[in-house]
């Protein structure tokens, strides 16, 4: 089953993806697709609509952020041994973690918009998972089970907030529409196996990261296990697993970051396509 | 003002301190104490009432954390002078950014639970500010006017996890519970220079923690300028300023972490007391 929200900014009805690829409205189902719907209860009773019995959406809405509210959106830093290996850095031995701030949440194919004077900014596609059933204290073998689905996000970067302003990465990767998400969730029962997923992202039509899910240091289930330890994961929060190689940060010579007029590509075998456009504050 | 939440977890209701310290019921006026009732206009609409007429709530129920809903829980490091020369670490060139979770947030006389296994939990007194205006790119001579109020932050800190598995501070800033916050929010008209409040901390009585936000390497005007160029702060984000000296981490010859059974005791000049005991999970 694929969820989605769609229309203006703050004020996105809820959908679904018909067998056609077709968007259908979930409005009368549901007030928004949120955490409180994402268990399996909820998750089968909304499997159980045919969509063809619900309102077609004419023409070609925005997307929004495929999730109404969120708690946490948690980001997994250095977790693709490739990427590891690309910048020379030591495979970490726990799950890296920091958080990107919910206000930087934005719809798949909204632009990306720099922050006055920033030089530095640059793209990271990540597989992001949903959680739909709270979760402390469990096991990897358990893990998945709290597990609603998963999505698309860009956890773009910008290197010099984060590398230069004094510490923690939070700094660079906060800015306002600095989290695409979309351009839907897509429930597990869809995708079979998490680690074994095909990506990529273009920018400007060049291939710039090439990766598959079989490549993380610390699998879906791994990383689960281990925030679970340290807090509580609650329905609708977001872990985004960590990028392949390919950023611009690991360019030799020289980066060449993102500027104003770029488009970004992003894709996930059977997750969808992302697209933006840069742009920045004047 | 005095705003505050007060009744069960999850079903609190939002409320007033008359002049006498009494506890009034604000429900036929807001829905809640959260972002949207922050700004200038509503707290002049609230303000207006006469506590007096407002129904008092009788007993001493549980006071809830002061804010209903939160976008970003955000925390300086290092940003007081005296405690960067005790724990022998350089001054900061930019504010330390870090971002506690939302799911952290309790009330301010809650139980603080340690996670299973934790042995080195240890406290920050701190003073929260409560963004009440949307703030981009804003001044420091003009950063106050986004500014609702103030309230106290425990930033409670597991250092094992913030140390020493694997990067980034959050790990140990985020576990359920370890965010205690109010016990209530003290409007900006009341408190007329937030780089002037002294505060103290004492753990079973005996007093760990004495400052005084004079102290503070970047004030809070500073801060909302530097984090305003990264992101918007919006209306209901809370920042957390910093801890004064005296935290577990940096007694001599060994610090002496946190146990269940502890009782922290938090207070800060014109912003109340906070209250917590510790447990852990088994």
């Amino acid at each position: 089953m694929i969820l989605l929200r769609y229309g203006p900014v703050g004020a996105e009805k809820p959908g679904m993806l018909d067998g056609n690829g077709n968007l259908r409205d979930l409005s009368n189902h549901v007030r928004d697709i949120t955490g409180a719907v994402l268990d399996d209860a909820q998750l089968a009773t909304l499997r159980a609509i045919d969509p063809e019995n619900l309102p077609l959406v004419e023409g070609t809405p925005r997307l929004g952020p495929w999730v109404g509210s969120i708690g946490k959106f948690m980001c997994i830093g250095l977790n693709y041994s490739d990427n590891a290996e690309e910048s020379g850095m030591p495979i970490p031995k726990h799950p890296i973690l920091f958080f990107k701030a919910n206000s930087a949440i934005v719809g798949p194919n909204d632009d990306v918009v720099m922050p006055r004077g920033s030089t530095q900014t640059d793209w990271e596609l990540e597989l992001g998972v949903v959680i739909g059933k709270a979760a402390k204290y469990v096991d990897a073998k358990d893990a998945l089970d709290h597990v609603a689905g998963y999505c698309i996000v860009n956890d773009v970067s910008e290197r010099h907030f984060q590398n230069n302003l004094t510490g923690q990465w939070t700094k660079g990767k906060s800015c306002d529409t600095y989290g695409p998400t979309g351009p839907w969730l897509v429930t597990r029962d869809e995708v079979p196996d998490p680690q074994n997923l095909s990506m990529h992202l273009d920018v400007n039509g060049t291939r710039m990261q090439t990766g598959n899910t079989g490549t993380m240091i610390f699998s879906v289930a791994e990383i689960i296990e281990h925030l679970s330890h340290l807090f509580t994961l609650h329905p609708g929060d977001v872990i985004s697993t960590g990028t392949p190689p390919g950023v611009a940060m690991g360019m030799k010579p020289a980066p060449v970051y993102l500027k104003k007029g770029d488009l970004m590509e992003l894709h996930i075998d059977g997750l969808g396509t992302q697209r933006q456009k840069v742009d920045q504050d004047a």
